[in-house]
């Protein structure tokens, strides 16, 4: 049983109006929470939901406190205030160690009695799994990996061989950490010739890593996802690329060979990024933009087109492949007008 | 054994010059069909072949029924009777009860006497199965997820817990639906806090869900497939993303956050919708397009270009970077035409 | 234990100043080798490091053996020596056969004596794996499934019904083979009615695919993949497709339906290409970009607009939308300029 005080000390909010011991059951959109939830104003857009809203208490902002109708969780970053508030609600997840009777762990490999090994995963030699660790069902954990404590593998996570996962990371399902890169080399005949991967994945701590994201293995040194880093789901992360700490890249995001993201940048959904190249730190990029080459200074970035009705775009684009006639017939019609014939 | 004129009830498709008794082992290609096997007419791109096809009989149109050098199958809408009838020919899938030995199943979890659990699957705790349920190798199905009569899991499909698929839903291997959304609140010491995500799935019935796509669960209310959607390969669905009913998304399509798609909504290849947006019904768009803006009137609408020959493309893409000087250089032309200076 | 010798004799190179009895532990980049390892110069970017590398010898070029300072390992193309002589030290996957405890395989499935089925697999009804096939965790290979000789499937693989896999194939973690194309018939309703998908998916020899990436079967003939295809992660290869031989395809890439791509052509990280039309032989399209239409000469292709910060770019795009009218205004300003007028 939660009750608001223990919500606000859990969201760091400072209590208005409200009886500390109220009980609390969950949390809920302002307009459909009821009594015994809390909820939240975290954006302007919900702002009109506030006034007639049934919630135990609401957190909000200290400008938006005076209008609040129920009692209220101030606080100044209500956004992160709510995030701290909800996990108290989330279904707690197993806790206690133990390996399920269908899995399978290699002799050799070393699990922490306080981590769980769920249902039909497989475990292969030398891989260490350390305390409080949970991997969901159908996991499979590569030879020699390492997997930090108090990580979670949700299900149908592969990590390959010589991966290093950090402490308290979130791996969704489908995910796969250490798939070879595309590393090839032509031969004389045409022929594709594999260049062997032997490098790893280094993944720091915190890190969140989406559904059916992939993350190669480097050539020969690590790739590396920095402490902090979230990765939404369908990412295609290439060998030898590094992001930086703290960075967050939205779903289907790719990132070639070899290339660098700064901390704290945000990469929106879509964007491609090509190799061998760097992007400087607190760089954003807008949704499905190209990024061709390195990026020195912070800020915004896009080069997304949006869509128009489809005869109108058909004109467009033809006239664009004609753009460079364009320019030479306006330089000459300056011409004649700069010699005064017009 | 299937004959013509049972090809011809499942098609719904009118006989013409046929023995409804002849014996039909499978469908083919005009071009490639032999005795025995019936074809189709669906496109004019094939008609051509249809003077000279082998096949039993032909699946057409009145209007090209005239010119069938073979038995006809007539209907108005050829496609369509063509996919009924190839509905035949199907091979069986698994269809009486059970769960496989190497399956785990959580005593908890409810499965239809009529439902098949296969090899290596996990079902877990509460977890409902409904009758005549078919569930393929690999696959793992969460806590408390309910799945509806005739649905089928092909094959290392992940459904996470809380999820509701309807009925004679249809998941392709790797799928994952009811994965974390991407919910960050962003801390002052810029670092993420993850927005746990307590909303979940809702797949309405005779939705078909294609190879590694993904489909995030709501933050606080449920992200909802409509009954009949069509979702292919690799597509990103985002938490709290409604797809109206019988709307088909093709491969690579990514939604962002709280987008709600229309009915009968077409989207094509790579497709990119922005977050809390709005897509009128019937609205169709053309492949690697970005919408970035609601949309509120049906229609087709485009943003992507096509490719030129990279070095003239490397030309307008330099001219475009100049393109609002462009417009300010014609202005100037014209206002000097204006004053008669000119 | 690897000599130089041995190391010289995989990469086919030419020993300079070198004791062929040195023993070579593993490879590293030119400025990281200690004693012991080889390194490469592949890419005059690497050059600099040259003169104070450490490593025991340096596979390099003719040119470039002049001014090596430690032992050289000659050879006219350093990168496919390098490949070459590095698969010598990759650490060696299980090549004994025989079937986990854990597997399930169908009594009426054939597995080689020398193959491997790893834990937690499933080989259904009718399928056949090949000599030295080796089978990673937790995979599924469904009925009537062939597997060539030597081919690998690291983990987690999804091989379908009736799919053709050839010798030496190497598929990741999370790929999808044979999953249904996405094949809808648009009933009189407004509602989809599904096309059965009849045909398979054949692969060729020596085809790398990547983790994740998907691989639907044709609608009545077999989706191609031919030999030496090179497939990144993340692909998206729709029915009825036919890729090239020794073709190479980057992440993220999506090939609409019935597409065929010719014979050494580099399609780079997320390019798109539209259903039914044709590619030439050797053809280059460079990242991001869109094919719609058929392209007959080999050559370089683009469609890539890469980013601007992001006020600049709101300005071209909204100019962008007024192109057309910019044309007319020009052609007006032409007109006036030709009848002298001006």
């Amino acid at each position: 049983m939660t009750t608001l005080g223990e919500v606000a000390a859990a969201a760091n909010a400072r209590l208005q109006g409200c009886d500390a011991t109220t009980v609390i059951t969950g949390v809920a959109p302002l307009n459909g929470a009821e009594s015994g939830q809390i909820s939240f104003l975290t954006h302007p857009r919900y702002r009109p939901f506030l006034a007639h809203t049934q919630a135990a208490a609401v957190i909000l902002s200290p400008e938006d406190a005076a209008y609040c109708p129920v009692p209220a969780l101030v606080a100044t970053n209500p956004h992160v205030a709510y995030a701290r508030a909800a996990a108290l609600f989330v279904p707690t997840t197993r806790s206690h160690g133990g390996i399920h009777p269908t899995a399978w762990v290699d002799p050799s490999a070393q699990v922490a009695a306080s981590a769980w090994i769920g249902p039909q995963c497989t475990v292969e030699a030398g891989a260490v799994v350390g305390e409080g660790v949970c991997v969901g069902p159908n996991c499979v954990i590569g030879e020699q990996t390492v997997v930090g404590a108090e990580t979670r593998l949700v299900a149908q996570v592969t990590l390959c061989h010589r991966v290093h996962i950090g402490r308290r990371v979130l791996v969704h399902p489908g995910a796969v950490i250490g798939s070879d890169g595309f590393g090839l080399a032509l031969g004389p005949d045409g022929r594709w010739v594999k260049v062997p991967q032997l490098g790893g994945v280094w993944v720091g701590d915190d890190v969140e890593i989406g559904a059916n994201t992939t993350i190669d293995r480097g050539a020969l040194e690590d790739t590396v996802i920095e402490e902090g880093v979230k990765l939404d789901n369908q990412i295609q992360i290439a060998h030898n690329v590094r992001v930086g700490a703290h960075s967050a890249l939205a779903g289907c995001v790719g990132i070639a060979g070899s290339a660098r993201i700064g901390r704290h940048c945000m990469l929106g959904g879509g964007v491609g990024v090509a190799g061998h190249l760097e992007i400087a730190d607190r760089v954003q990029v807008t949704g499905m933009s190209l990024v061709a080459r390195s990026i020195a200074e912070p800020g915004a970035y896009s080069s997304g087109l949006a869509v128009e009705p489809n005869r109108l775009w058909n004109k467009i684009s033809a006239r664009l492949r004609r753009l460079d006639e364009l320019f030479r017939r306006v330089a000459a019609l300056e011409k004649i007008s700069k010699n005064g014939s017009i």
